[in-house]
């Protein structure tokens, strides 16, 4: 089994596109990240892990003292997503490029999660021919593993 | 909006239970972590992302070489989770305790979220009365921060 017979099609975003573009692709279809691609290019730019995309809503002095958390009511809470309006997908990646956790279409299971693994990554993008082939997720991998 | 309104049910799994039966349970129900209690409590011991369970199928050679994923047989890859037979969730754990990504039921989604974002989890364990409530992942959290 190689990795372009295990991946599967996830919605990919834009660099330059609307960050709760991005919230509600992941709230909908229940995904825990998307790969993200520039205007460009079809080769995956970054993977956004829906854990992180949750930090932007909270609030900057709660980031730099999780103890003011509490303080904030659960009116204000329940408006959270507000926060990101006007903010692109850019705008939510780390300042510096990060390793990007991306395996060839022929790769082996272990090559995928070894890459998974070492990044801690939700998900790994499948490059076949320079594009995105499709996504593979941990529990798709752990399912294949499983498969003997 | 509060914690316990948001959470779902989850499986849960014993920390002395076979780690092929947390692996069967990730890969069936596609579920992103899994928290781990102890014999004796309810309360929650640990999170254990699918994306750490991964690592487990990776052999010790290549997690100390990643360069060596490439000489790893197709047909080794496939038998991947055998690697896990005989070990049980504890094996899984990291040897030093982490922070637990929990949250009280009564929490607002900006405390979840600021839990989640810090430890890079993908899901929170909820706890009430000293016991688990429910779990909330990070695309049912983003979700209920869009519905306003």
């Amino acid at each position: 089994m190689r990795a372009e017979d295990l991946d599967e099609k996830f919605p990919v975003v834009k660099i330059d596109s609307a960050a709760l573009d991005a919230v509600r692709l992941l709230a909908e279809h229940r995904l825990n990240g998307l790969v993200v691609v520039t205007d460009t290019s079809e080769t995956p730019f970054a993977v956004l892990p829906a854990s992180q995309v949750v930090r932007f809503i909270v609030p900057g002095y709660v980031q730099d003292d999780p103890g003011l958390a509490s303080v904030v009511t659960e009116s204000m809470a329940d408006h959270a997503a507000e926060k990101l309006s006007g903010k692109t997908i850019r705008d939510m990646l780390p300042k510096q490029r990060q390793h990007i956790p991306v395996a060839d279409a022929d790769d082996t299971i272990i090559e995928v999660a070894e890459v998974m693994a070492r990044l801690r990554s939700p998900l790994v993008a499948v490059v076949k021919d320079g594009k995105l082939h499709g996504v593979i997720t941990a529990s798709r991998l752990l399912a294949a593993a499983l498969k003997e």
